[in-house]
């Protein structure tokens, strides 16, 4: 499957999600894990636009998501940090999901790249950020 | 705003429908009204994209859809047949939406264009297509 990069916009736009999971986890230091995602979902009929995906970017997984959807997941942080979020600074996004892009790409590239949810106020700086992401009143006020 | 052509494939891939609506009217003389439609529908945060569309496409306008979600709809036989299909056939669908868009195609070009849904056998044909549309069996098999 051929596809364009600027229909990866347009589909991510609709259809894409970037989203950072605050997880509790005894066996980090602060116990709580911060986990960043890319992640496309679709009912199972379109999963071979999911392996598209994955061809195209060569990075992530595809798998069940729950009931008949399954999605592509990028979890990996180098490949989050070198393919996923500078596809997506070349490639704009054009909804209001751009601004959850940058928050999700602040909290990529500027906290966990560097280790600083690994502090508490780096963490705390995360949580903060993150709850301002995918909600109904997502704009461009205060990315971070 | 500007909008790249496989930027709206994408995002229609995702967002957009094609729809045939079969309603009965009285004023009709088989008394049943067959109104196909392109249409996206957003939250309306994201207004500015369907005006990007409409300004895109020269055609069509925005609505109030139900609560915070607007639309952007084009209904105008000639529009629908001369611009957006054309658009579609050009920068095609890669999800399983494509065979709705090809459904979708049959009924305005082949059917309403040339007025047969105002015959029992063209309508009935239409219908029996209609049926087929955006269902989870979405697949190449039997177009029409």
């Amino acid at each position: 499957m051929k596809i364009q990069k600027d229909w990866i916009s347009g589909f991510v736009d609709g259809e894409g999600c970037f989203y950072v999971g605050i997880n509790p986890n005894k066996a980090v230091t602060l116990q709580v894990q911060v986990l960043p995602e890319f992640v496309v979902v679709q009912h199972q009929r379109d999963i071979k636009v999911l392996y598209g995906l994955k061809e195209f970017f060569q990075c992530g997984y595809v798998k069940r998501n729950h009931g008949d959807r399954m999605c592509y997941v990028v979890r990996n942080l180098s490949h989050l940090c070198n393919i996923i979020i500078p596809f997506f600074e070349k490639h704009a996004l054009i909804t209001t999901k751009k601004y959850n892009f940058l928050r999700f790409r602040w909290i990529v590239q500027s906290m966990v790249h560097k280790k600083y949810h690994l502090t508490s106020s780096g963490l705390e700086k995360i949580i903060s950020v993150k709850n301002r992401m995918n909600r109904a009143g997502n704009t461009a006020n205060a990315i971070r």
